[in-house]
């Protein structure tokens, strides 16, 4: 391993992104003059082709991180009469139900715990017994255990039931299909740098134009009101108040650098091919994946952590470091657990890079291999 | 001048940055690592520093534009049941009641139209009249003129009566003195990319501690909240959502710049010649300052546009960015202007230089001299 460079980032983002990508970065841009105007125009205009969303939605990018997208699109679309159907089985579900008790908005929730995906048929019960639900909110990738969400499956329901869908596609688009003429939803949100591997300094959301025209006066914000934001563009080609504009030169490159890749399809292959190489090292060492192999995402894995006693993750996180590779601690509340990343400047090298040094830090903490504890295995079959 | 390298920007931000500055950012960050906990901190201590509020204030970063954590700031500190007393002279005065609107705060306001400054004599009247005003809140330099408000009398005002001051202090602080030991001030409001000369993607606020500590609950916002921002920040020392790695660490490498030049003292010396050379060189042009010397800022400053009738802005701001400066347009509602900063990686060479773009651009327009419309003169004294 070289490990003059800086570390790789083996997370959800920010993660390691491209030399061309950061050296965009090198160059002053006034927020108000037109060359920037059409670095903002061009970048919006390319989330909406990626989505195949061009016909029916538009693009409001939004300065700070995924998190202000989020809370910006669900303040904007919900009107406050509304109540949401929040589909919990993690931490970024969580936060949109906490979002909606800021915003003092009804919601109910549908919690599956750590890591149980959501099943559609029972979204599809709740929302029949309950006219009053207008939205349902969900994550696509929720990546606190890296489950893949079965998107489809919960908007043929949301759609039947003749409800408007929101989702959280934060660590998704860019490389996992979304494509709004089959996924109908009014909201969905990502951000600069998780897989269209930007640097992190804005969100965006691609919202339903038809949705979008009646929601003036819903926002609780000025600096999150995606309507002023959206209709300011239109009029004036620009943000309203300055965007950190490196960070949006550095992005339409690493957008230029994702349709020079293949687009999604060919991102998403790259993704796999890590997680891939990623799970079989992982496994040959003797450690778990939390999910069965048909939730796992080519996003970011959670694995069991080993059961030995030696084992501590701090240590473990030190020593993997010392190889060069940052990893990323587990956010699960009953099971102990860590998390690798496949998304970002990574390729095979990498991957196999941190697997070798996943198995010298077992070496060093004297730990044969990476078999969890057998209590932690006893959870519910999915 | 030299057309090959990217235009200087004469605006109030974002502005021209140093290439350590930008090149800072030529390395990814993992925001939940020890390496970029001790970037944030330094950058939080060195602020606390430079308003020598360590003692009494903390610092806590937001994502986001400089608006952003201005709505923060009076979000987290104002009670549901204060009242705020909005001092206004121009966009940013005006943007503080806009936010307190969306908030649902009681509030009233001092408007004095363009370029007037607050008296504080007229405010502490307000303040005496109206028991209920808890707060008063104040813009530094209002850079819609450019105008220098007179702080520290405002300040001395809000004490005197017994309330609690907010400063947006977004253009100032980093050049302007401000000395928290002095200035009585609960909130203080600033962003990366002006005096301190980074580039944009956050806001910082000071934050009297003994006052933040009632906060909790304040905030209308997840995403806005600075009392959940700062305990998270307090307990793990890392900021609550993916922040702008990139452009973090372009700031600490810019504070460590800024301390070089003689931190804010420094600083201003630079931008005092800036200006002197500047106005200078527009009056000898015939150019007039819309405020008289004693209100004029080192940060920017506003000239009437010329009264000759071949003058038109966006033909006069092509001109000068073909020679390498793009300058600011009017934000005036009454009297037509143009606006030409002081700020950023400018030196006597840039001021010069823009001028001489400037002459050569009312030389293309076949202008003799940059004398106003003798009506827009006409104002009132002051």
């Amino acid at each position: 391993m070289n490990r003059s460079r800086e570390p790789y980032l083996l997370t959800p983002g920010p993660l390691t992104t491209s030399l061309a990508t950061k050296s965009a970065m090198l160059r002053d841009w006034g927020s108000w003059d037109s060359d920037f105007n059409e670095l903002t125009a061009g970048v919006c205009r390319r989330l909406l082709e990626v989505a195949r969303a061009e016909e029916t939605h538009v693009c409001v990018p939004l300065q700070g991180s995924g998190t202000y997208a989020v809370e910006a699109a669900l303040a904007t679309l919900l009107p406050w009469d509304g109540k949401t159907l929040v589909l919990m089985n993690g931490a970024y579900g969580q936060r949109m139900a906490r979002i909606l008790q800021y915003l003092g908005r009804d919601f109910e929730t549908l919690d599956m715990g750590d890591y149980l995906p959501p099943p559609p048929e029972r979204v599809e019960v709740i929302l029949a017994a309950d006219p009053e639900i207008s939205h349902v909110a969900a994550v696509h990738c929720e990546t606190s255990s890296g489950i893949l969400n079965p998107l489809e499956a919960i908007a043929e329901v949301t759609w039947r039931q003749g409800r408007r869908l929101f989702v959280d596609a934060m660590s998704s688009f860019g490389a996992l299909p979304i494509d709004a003429r089959e996924l109908p939803f009014d909201g969905l949100v990502s951000s600069a740098n998780k897989c269209f591997e930007g640097v992190p300094g804005f969100g965006f959301a691609l919202l339903r134009r038809k949705a979008l025209e009646q929601c003036v006066g819903n926002a609780h914000s000025l600096s999150l009101d995606l309507y002023d934001q959206w209709t300011y563009l239109e009029r004036s080609g620009q943000w309203r108040f300055t965007p950190p504009t490196h960070v949006v030169a550095a992005f339409a490159s690493a957008l230029e650098q994702h349709a020079a890749e293949g687009g999604a399809a060919g991102r998403l292959a790259r993704y796999v091919h890590n997680e891939t190489v990623l799970v079989a090292g992982m496994r040959a060492m003797g450690f778990h994946t939390l999910l069965a192999d048909r939730w796992l995402s080519p996003i970011i894995v959670t694995f069991h952590a080993p059961g030995h006693p030696n084992f501590e993750f701090g240590r473990f996180y030190d020593l993997i470091k010392q190889h060069g590779f940052i990893i990323y601690p587990g956010k699960l509340t009953q099971v102990d657990s860590f998390r690798i990343g496949c998304i970002g400047q990574l390729f095979e090298e990498q991957m196999r890079g941190v697997l070798a040094a996943v198995r010298a830090a077992l070496d060093e903490l004297d730990i044969p291999d990476g078999a969890p504890r057998p209590e932690d295995l006893d959870k519910p079959e999915f």
